[in-house]
């Protein structure tokens, strides 16, 4: 008989975004001629940087003849692209990544979720909350949650690092020693940042209790603070503790293009039961060289444009524009009295609703009165109640206007 | 302390390709001067059609323009693509399917790898020997193999079915029952088909013991026989016993493109260990939008342009190709007295060795008295052993030289 993985019946069914396509439909249709303006959705609107389209023009032209054509590339990514990544995302700051440090895959949603197949099952996950839901989930789905209580709405075999207010969104270390770590920075849904100085802390704590840190920097591109690290191995010593994943989503609008990496140092190890180290870039390789083939090559070739020189610069026009909405949502939120975190070195601005108002009150407020729509707070975890966040990656004088709008409810 | 998914530790270590490197490398820096033709590879040669080229690059173009840009696609892929596999691969043939049972992903190998998730640690597995290791690997890691045994080349857990000349390649159904049936058909290496009734007898026996076929028609473009399915689904009752999963990599070129699809019937039902039925395809469709993002706009629209008019007649003539390479193989091994398996409705040909001669001895008199290169049988699993694996997805001309030298040589 063919049993499934009773894991998956531990998970909790997402509502969040399907419940806010329900509203905003049938907010639409009570009131067809409201103009609905979208603040909510974490992708992005800019067309792609036109080298990376030129590039991935080229290589389909490639495909299309027998001489360059191209079949299966290695799982790793190929050395044109992997090359480029050491020398511009890492060199260029200083750090010393090798090549084959880095494997190139088709995003990092899918690599932050496959990545525990190297793990064992009874290893304790510490995840911030509010989250990005994936890091959870897909701990669910391998054993390592338990249970959901729904009182708490959490899961029992999960550490919760709640980021509030109270603690500047910074998450303190946990009474309970996770042996897996996931942080987000610069952090989605909240925005938040650190310092070196703040990070190399929690490099230290791992460090000291031999915890590996699952680091997500698919923001890393809207970071303007000198003192906020963009990679995680700008800590001394991060590439004995931590994971890193990058994403070209955020960077250069490739999230319908698919392509990320994820690096894994060498001298990054792991244990067995009884003590003894395994490299965990071997172990990555293994799974990827099985469970992957490689991203496409005409995709590959576009990700090698955005480190060309013209790509960089179309790329930071659109970074630019978007960190311009940010500003826009922190100043006019600012200017009606909101209390406003992120937006400075992220494309998340986490609003801090006042008067004890819940989330989705306000979703439904802001929805109803002015037909704006954000994401409530608490969709990202308990923590998250109270709070409601808006996102950068929509048009300017839709950004513009949705201020506008705002500015006329009262809260 | 982070602990490691020591399944892993139980991997055997693929020699077999790097090995085959190896020993071509030394080859030729030993004779210079000498062509080796490579008939090893299971990868394609021949240029994409020119639709899909021109379907992709058209979709670069549309990523350029604010009007026509795409960002996140749906998880389980475009309603554009599902619906052209519905009509043309499945209706066609006369098999109802719908499009919310047709999951698009990268490709087929992440599929039947990834496919691992959704079922329980405890579910017995069988797999044909010899078989494509990824069924087999990907079983290790997620700890249903048990231990290696390096006497019989066999893990202790897996319920193997020898497919040898003794059963014309056909599994047995096991003495012990498994959950779990990969069944990859026409098959890679031995390039073996089932017919209809033969093939139904497997879906009976599933049913019966409420077991899963994990039905792998990668090679399906390939058939030429009309009483051999291409689906699983053409089999009465296969949708509430078997997954399938199909590639675009054999049929279109697209090896370096990255797309197949896996079709998850909705009457398809797993189970609990009490006893409950859980719909297989809601689990799957859980775990695809946690950890996939879906597959390249770009790439999408190439594989769409393989069901246009003009592009299955490019892939027509690209698959009637490497068909008559097929049979170049085929008919000059038996020329000269082989006995070959397979290359009929499959790209692989498979040789048995007359004499008792070992796959890898046959390797190396094969490269160093010819210089032709092919895979050792024995690399496949240990019944592959006496037994060696060419491809058809050379150029005709390598091919036809290939067997112009292999009649020189004495076994």
């Amino acid at each position: 008989m063919i049993k499934i993985n009773e894991n998956f019946l531990d998970l909790q069914d997402s509502y969040l975004f399907s419940t806010i396509a329900k509203k905003v439909a049938k907010f639409q249709e009570e009131y067809p001629d409201k103009k609905v303006i979208k603040l909510g959705i974490g992708d992005v609107t800019l067309p792609l940087a036109n080298a990376c389209v030129e590039a991935m023009k080229k290589a389909a032209d490639d495909l299309s003849k027998k001489e360059s054509f191209m079949g299966y590339g290695p799982e790793q990514g190929y050395d044109f692209l992997r090359e480029k990544i050491v020398e511009v995302d890492f060199k260029s700051r200083g750090i010393d990544i090798e090549k084959d440090e880095i494997f190139v895959s088709d995003g990092a949603k899918c690599d932050t979720g496959n990545i525990v197949d190297i793990f064992a099952k009874n290893n304790k996950v510490a995840i911030t909350d509010p989250v990005y839901p994936v890091y959870l989930d897909t701990n669910t789905m391998s054993g390592r949650s338990g249970k959901f209580n729904s009182k708490t709405g959490k899961y029992e075999n999960i550490i919760y690092m709640p980021c509030t207010s109270e603690n500047n969104f910074e998450p303190s270390f946990p009474s309970e020693v996770p042996d897996m770590i996931y942080l987000c920075l610069p952090n989605n849904p909240t925005g938040t940042v650190l310092t070196k100085e703040q990070l190399a802390k929690w490099v230290e704590y791992a460090k000291k209790n031999k915890s590996i840190i699952l680091f997500d920097s698919a923001y890393e591109a809207f970071i303007t603070d000198p003192n906020v690290p963009h990679s995680i191995y700008e800590i001394e010593g991060a590439k004995e503790v931590a994971i890193e994943f990058r994403s070209f989503s955020k960077t250069a609008g490739f999230t319908g293009v698919r392509c990320g990496y994820t690096v894994i140092p060498k001298a990054l190890k792991g244990y067995t039961e009884s003590g003894e180290e395994v490299t965990l870039n071997k172990l990555w390789n293994r799974r990827q060289c099985t469970k992957f083939n490689g991203a496409s090559y005409i995709t590959q070739r576009g990700a090698e444009a955005i480190y060309t020189e013209e790509g960089r610069k179309q790329i930071k026009e659109n970074i630019t524009y978007y960190q311009e909405n940010a500003k826009i949502i922190r100043t006019g939120l600012q200017e009606v009295g909101f209390t406003v975190y992120g937006g400075v070195n992220a494309p998340y601005i986490w609003l801090k609703l006042p008067n004890g108002v819940k989330s989705w009150d306000f979703f439904d407020k802001l929805l109803n009165e002015v037909a704006v729509v954000g994401t409530p707070g608490v969709g990202f975890g308990p923590s998250g109640e109270g709070y409601f966040r808006l996102t950068a990656f929509g048009s300017k004088e839709n950004t513009i206007e949705a201020m506008e709008r705002i500015k006329k409810i009262n809260v």
